[in-house]
């Protein structure tokens, strides 16, 4: 039996608690400072009330304050809080890191340095803790399919734990495994971030299809919608994610595997990306889209922001080039510059 | 401008007339046997009943029994019949075809030969003419994702055409492409066409999950579908059409291109594929499915069932291994061995 600390008590933190639940392992779930309603109803009811189900046995909530009562004897940590919030968790756990402490992340997004290179949140979150401690910590990361309450309705989900710690990797997995969650583990924990991250953005791509069918004003008189172009789009995003993947050195393959491929095509079922790249397909420029979904956190949007950083510069370092990538170009036109959405199939596939 | 006859009066043989109608050209539809009602309803009011649309301007129909009219002065030839057609209109066509004549089919499909490799019905189609002018003939295809109405519609839609003989792809890519019909063009016909057949069997593989979700009683009270697990079945499809392509030596990449992964994004969105997949997930067996689509032509089972056939021949010549492919080997085991279904997730992504 571990115990197990999740911060950050968003939907698909507090998810990971019903694998560790159902394993008879004991959970900590603390809120952000963001959370402070979500701990709330779960100290008064056990009710969640964006998962919109009571936690597990052996699951206990903890407000932000209370972090380090939560922290005390904990075996690893879980991350659950979201990409603007790595860095707030890195200075937050510093004090409580030593050398040899665990630590997993199911947050999702990319920063590019200064030379082009995509760095993953669980090496933004290391770049937080001091010296001494930064390389001694072993962070691992969660990617994959999987909608937060599809696991905790313990539906059938396939996910990779990635981990440069083999051995780390293979006990969370040890840790989280049941009969519905299905954990392979992976070294290659920068080529898994990346493709769940860029498949974020990959994933609005596809929707614009959706937008360009309000636009025809729905299906037609004989039920024609807008599936071919969506497929195009889907089957260009995995190569243009393959594209990105291999000039940064990573393992191409994930792109069309579960991270890329299976997380892009739950991600296109609905969700925050899904609206903003309709919103786009139908015309509307980004300033528009995000007022539209005013208070929603846009991971693919700042994902788009972090290629238009580091684009031009991987094409200097002559790791990409102009022909290369149009699907996420005219993103980056409509989310970086500001311009109308232009999308040129015929520069498709070549 | 072509003189293109359109053989076969299905949906998607006929949707083509939509683009080669755009460009200007001379379109002649020929039903088979079975499209007899299709023609005469072209013929009286220009409405084809399963279109549900108007044919376009320049596109005149004709009966099987005028097959030799049709045929007079053409350029090319489109092959539109199913893939149970394919030795018929081999036969049929043989005595028309010259040295240098040239042939498009959209039919799909496979059959296994007695080493296991996976004849392409173009090869079927050309083993069925007498010889002279068997290899003086260019047979090309057309894959990838397109829902017929929606190329009738004129909704973007991007396809490979591929034929060994580049300049006839070419010349036929030059005559279809629209502003919304934007075509590709590759040598690697097989390779085209083995991914655009195994994404049929492997879509309804994706479609387990709604019958899951069926037995699951819907969605439940927090609104949790079945989504992850569909994922995970779209990835592990990819993955395993890859696998199966690189076995019979062929390029690998259009498993996750626009024909395999793109087709078969198109494929889940509904059709027989889907629904037979989705009754095996509620459990039926595979008898079960086919009483309950009577009359329906099932290409995903027809290619699981040629699959069974070259399965334990490439595992002879040592091109898969027993851990290889495990959802086709479930799909195997309903469709061709009348077992119920068992997915172990376990053995994915390995």
């Amino acid at each position: 039996m571990s115990r197990v600390t999740i911060v950050g008590a968003g939907v698909m933190g507090t998810a990971t608690a019903w694998p560790l639940s159902d394993n008879g392992h004991e959970v900590r779930l603390v809120g952000t400072h963001l959370d402070g309603d979500i701990i709330k109803s779960c100290k008064i009811s056990g009710l969640h009330p964006r998962l919109k189900r009571r936690l597990p046995p052996g699951v206990t909530p903890f407000y932000v304050e209370e972090l380090e009562t939560a922290l005390d004897g904990a075996d690893f940590i879980l991350s659950g809080v979201n990409s603007m919030g790595v860095r707030w968790i890195g200075r937050t756990l510093a004090p409580y890191l030593k050398p040899g402490s665990r630590l997993i992340a199911v947050t999702k997004g990319l920063e590019a340095d200064e030379s082009g290179n995509l760095l993953i949140l669980p090496e933004v979150l290391r770049s937080e803790l001091p010296e001494g401690v930064r390389d001694q910590v072993s962070l691992a990361a969660i990617g994959g399919p999987c909608i937060a309450g599809e696991l905790a309705a313990r539906r059938p989900t396939c996910v990779f734990f990635g981990c440069r710690e083999l051995e780390t990797a293979q006990f969370l997995a040890n840790v989280f495994r049941t009969s519905y969650y299905h954990i392979q583990t992976t070294q290659e924990i920068a080529a898994l971030e990346v493709a769940v991250s860029l498949k974020n953005a990959y994933a609005m791509a596809v929707s614009l299809a959706a937008g360009w069918l309000q636009v025809a004003g729905g299906p037609d008189e004989a039920g024609a919608h807008m599936h071919n172009p969506a497929a195009a789009l889907f089957a260009q995003a995995v190569f243009e994610m393959g594209c990105i993947m291999k000039a940064l050195g990573l393992r191409g393959e994930y792109a069309s595997g579960l991270p890329g491929v299976g997380d892009m095509f739950v991600t296109c079922r609905g969700g925050r990306s899904s609206m903003l790249g309709s919103l786009m397909g139908e015309g509307k420029t980004y300033q528009q889209g995000r007022a539209i979904l005013k208070g929603e956190t846009l991971e693919a949007a700042l994902i788009v922001e972090q290629m238009a950083i580091a684009l031009p510069k991987l094409e200097a370092r002559s790791l990409l080039s102009p022909g290369d990538i149009p699907l996420m170009r005219a993103l980056i036109e409509v989310v970086a510059h500001g311009q109308p959405l232009d999308v040129d199939f015929d520069l498709f596939f070549r």
